[in-house]
């Protein structure tokens, strides 16, 4: 019997040029389609993910979908998978859902975290985990900035050019900026984001925190669509796919 | 006017085929010297490194020496050499020593730090940062034996084969075992170290966590000089050179 079935994984996005299978170039998609159809004995498994990371983004946890004849139980999966997967990339939870149940198209929201490390030196262990701004930094600004920009409304002035969507308008549950020692933690979560509108929105707080840029001038931005007056797009080394969530209704554990 | 400079670095080793340069492998001794000749504007530099750090294996912090005309401040140095290294190396700290000063032979001991992550499933941002053990671990019989595994003595059990040296005599100073969460963190400091010696210490201090070996057991292996009964060699990505010595009266600072 046909089951449909959600996974939650993990991965470190470095070795991969993003989630989404790309014809010649190592994703993260391709590599858990091929190992899960080794696990389940078929030639060819597709997998549906909530989101479409950039190359070099980083996952604590993403969550996708798959149809399958396998009998596997559902808490045996992970062990089973992660045992197949290269060592960036682990699975942590499975369970069925509903026949028509889709990872993005029914995700209700998802939390990003971007790490900077505030510190003069750049730290080699740290190498393509976080990103480095060496440049001092007014966090209370940034705080207070942060606390403004959220809402629902058009974010146009935070979406990378070329980007084809019908509606920028989105809603942002919270920005938070969060100081752990060295560490500089900016959440950002929101019902759905434009894209490299998460590290357009950390680009511009560090203007706004270097004293470069306003609050006021990011909203008078932000309401005239205008990209250009706001901060630039941070690497993705930095950032990570935190959390993702559902309708409570779909029962979603792990 | 020549000058003895020595510099404190640290790097990521996941990328590097180890310190020490050999050809056709990219290594950490050959990037350093390469960005050391084009920051003082010669053909080439050699640097004296105070270890010969495995493939993959992470160094906190690394002492090397080398000799130099250029008059850059020894202040300057650090950003100026950081500027011209990839991003898994950094340059922290320089000082002039005395002419005939040498990082290795004048060593005076050094910490190793050892990563564990200690859960069932491995988490993939810790890919090639810590070792991932899955297994049930007695921490308080491994603090117990590690009390007892230090001290000066003949160490040729916890060498790897086919090492050569003259004396298999060290002198551990401390073995400290910590918890740090999920992580775990086996400390060894010593003045001076047998080849794959900390990563065979780790591997039979786990073993004995696990209940498989007991602290007599492996002393008296170490009393008979006996490899084969003691633990395995943990893998290079989980270990740290984390602090070097030298004697008081060198002087040095950082």
């Amino acid at each position: 019997m046909e089951r449909n079935l959600l996974l939650k994984i993990g991965y470190c996005g470095t070795n991969y040029c993003g989630w989404q299978t790309q014809d010649g170039f190592p994703t993260v998609q391709q590599t858990v389609e091929e190992a899960l159809a080794e696990l389940t004995r078929v030639k060819k498994v597709t997998v549906y993910g909530c989101s479409r990371t950039d190359s070099g983004v980083h996952a604590r946890q993403f969550v996708l979908n798959f149809r399958t004849d396998c009998p596997i139980p559902c808490d045996r999966l992970p062990i089973a998978l992660t045992a197949l997967l290269p060592e960036d990339i682990a699975c942590f939870y499975a369970q069925p859902v509903r026949e028509d149940f889709h990872a993005r198209y029914d995700c209700a929201g998802k939390e990003y975290a971007y790490y900077i490390r505030n510190t003069m030196m750049r730290d080699p262990l740290w190498y393509k985990r976080a990103y480095h701004y060496p440049y001092p930094l007014d966090i209370e600004r940034m705080q207070q900035a942060a606390a403004q920009l959220g809402g629902k409304r058009d974010y146009a002035a935070f979406a990378a050019a070329g980007s084809q969507v019908k509606s920028t308008v989105r809603t942002i549950h919270h920005i938070k900026v969060e100081q752990q020692g060295e560490l500089l933690v900016i959440r950002v979560a929101g019902d759905g984001f434009l894209y490299n509108m998460v590290r357009i929105i950390v680009g511009t707080l560090l203007l706004i925190g270097r004293g470069s840029l306003t609050v006021e001038e990011v909203l008078d931005a932000l309401a005239k669509g205008d990209r250009t007056r706001v901060g630039p797009t941070v690497p993705p080394w930095g950032l990570y796919l935190n959390e993702v969530y559902y309708r409570p209704e779909e029962q979603i554990g792990g």
